[in-house]
């Protein structure tokens, strides 16, 4: 079977654009990996209106991507944290950077320092088994063991 | 000057994200990595609606990701291949591919093969100074030289 005829329903990128594929929810996230957590603070920093705001924050929450918690009593306000699920999208924003920076004019307005050996970076993607770098052309998709054939053609 | 404090209006992420950040431009990208090149094809693959798809190519088109030529004459139809800018847009479509497998189900309906070690991979970020893998905490953004503080606190 090849890649071609498989049915899109069973798509993983089908799966996280359904998540997060929307703008606003993008910048919501940029912020949360920047450490901003309070509603006021991402609004201000995306300039998302606060109504889209709060939907988006609502749906990341439902999602299980973002933790709510109090951080004041009265009146009652929240702030917003990354969880595990959330913290592994982090290339995802690595590559929408580095993308960003390559093709948006190349404003170097944020730096990634490697804590590990003290470099500043641009991550790149690796083949885990080998070690080496790895783009698009070293690598051939193939239909998996749950690829589904699409019925019609 | 800290990262919160930077204007946002110089940010790469959302600089990338008005090209991509939108649902229906990331699955006709993931068909373009597919190697699906015609309309009709990308249109069955994605159920995107007819004249959202042609207003989407055309924006793809029109940033440079995406190239269109004719493959017939009568009627006139083109397919759409992507550029070198587009292929870079990779390690987003393998960022939003390995998130949605881990979260959304875990179909294995797609698998990489390493053609340079033949291993079937999830490729992971890495250090390309020191070739260590990195995740979120490995790293720590900076505000770089072209960083602009916010005017208004």
């Amino acid at each position: 079977m090849s890649v071609e005829d498989w049915d899109r329903d069973n798509c993983n990128v089908g799966r996280a654009i359904e998540f997060i594929g929307d703008k606003h929810t993008m910048l919501i996230l940029r912020e949360a990996f920047l450490r901003e957590r309070r509603f006021d603070r991402i609004q201000r920093n995306t300039g998302i209106a606060r109504n889209i705001l709060s939907d988006r924050l609502g749906k990341l929450v439902s999602a299980g991507i973002l933790t709510r918690r109090p951080y004041q009593e009265r009146p009652r306000r929240y702030e917003y944290r990354l969880t595990e699920k959330g913290i592994d999208l982090w290339p995802l924003l690595v590559s929408l950077m580095e993308w960003g920076r390559r093709y948006g004019g190349g404003a170097e307005a944020i730096l990634l320092h490697h804590k590990g050996c003290g470099a500043v970076i641009t991550p790149c993607l690796a083949c885990p088994e080998c070690g080496e770098q790895i783009g698009a052309r070293d690598v051939e998709a193939l239909a998996g063991p749950q690829a589904v054939l699409r019925q019609s053609a």
